[in-house]
């Protein structure tokens, strides 16, 4: 390849790789300050970068907050296609997509706490792209479960508000799910998929 | 009684009255527009009140955000003394802790969004205050599950994770469990309870 057709691309990658690290930085100064509270000045320094700099690389501020929920969202769904790639019984599908969630959760702690406390500053058309996306996974994991009631696998439970109870549990686990914590991604979904598939009550 | 008796504790309770009544329009300037983002003049406005009388009823904008999350507290700890005085089984318990839960999160979906995403905001005393009730609170469901796995009634869970999970489930409903929705909170508490104690397989 020619020296000059090569230099565009990798240049475009370098500037791809180092947006992503500048999300990822901004996500912990989010996560700690709040996103109204922080200002650009702030994120100038956490990143070291000008000004000029920053917003070469992000847009605006708005902008690096939908990204870090895009991130989030990205994480999410490809574990949900992982699991649907990987096909088994909805009982298998719904336990996977728990380890799957949880597993991001564990990994973006600061990304997921912004996710879920900071979403209703985007605005217009982020807002909406927001919306649509968290939507989206809901709708996943409502047909896994769907499925299953369709198979006989599971019991005629309502599908949108049995996947808000699964969604409640799983995503919950941000308060206290840690990176270093006493416990894994796994060692969470496992009891969570044997409660929400058996229940906890003895049986005789 | 002679007047100037009775005249103080009548302006005690009018007093208590008119800040509550503050505390419950500010709890909605703050889930509408965050406590960062709030300024004293836009609760001023919100209240009808300037801002010398403000500060006599709420002493300053970190005493108010304290106040929302003890509003809360009072109301979900009053529901867990009722469950606890009802007494019946740890499953019954478990239920009906599920309901009176709901219904606060039905009931004060403002203040409840306030509690859920501005505790971070809580400093000092305030904040170890607000810990201290909140895990008080996660301990009464550790303890009725943890007599259920004693009694034999409920299978030999963790009472800690298994406490985790019931709590997200239930308290992540604040996203879309509003007054005047479709559903109310006893629509949600019982099929919600039928996932936790018996899971959503199928039984042959």
């Amino acid at each position: 390849m020619p020296q000059a057709e090569a230099t565009a691309p990798r240049r475009r990658a370098s500037w791809e790789i180092r947006r992503q690290a500048i999300i990822d930085t901004s996500a912990t100064v989010f996560a700690r300050r709040g996103y109204h509270a922080t200002g650009i000045a702030e994120l100038c320094v956490a990143n070291e970068l000008g000004k000029g700099a920053l917003y070469h690389y992000i847009g605006s501020k708005e902008g690096l907050l939908a990204a870090i929920h895009d991130r989030v969202m990205d994480e999410v769904m490809a574990g949900a296609d992982r699991v649907a790639d990987a096909g088994g019984s909805p009982s298998e599908q719904l336990t996977r997509l728990g380890e799957e969630l949880l597993d991001v959760i564990h990994r973006y702690p600061h990304h997921v706490w912004v996710f879920l406390h900071e979403f209703p500053a985007l605005t217009g058309e982020r807002a909406d792209q927001f919306r649509t996306r968290r939507r989206a996974y809901e709708r996943r994991v409502e047909t896994v479960i769907q499925a299953g009631v369709d198979a006989g696998e599971l019991r005629p439970v309502d599908p949108k508000l049995t996947a808000k109870a699964w969604l409640g549990m799983h995503n919950y686990t941000y308060l206290w799910l840690k990176p270093g914590g006493s416990l894994s991604a796994r060692d969470v979904a496992q009891p969570f998929a044997d409660i929400f598939m058996h229940g906890i009550t003895a049986t005789p």
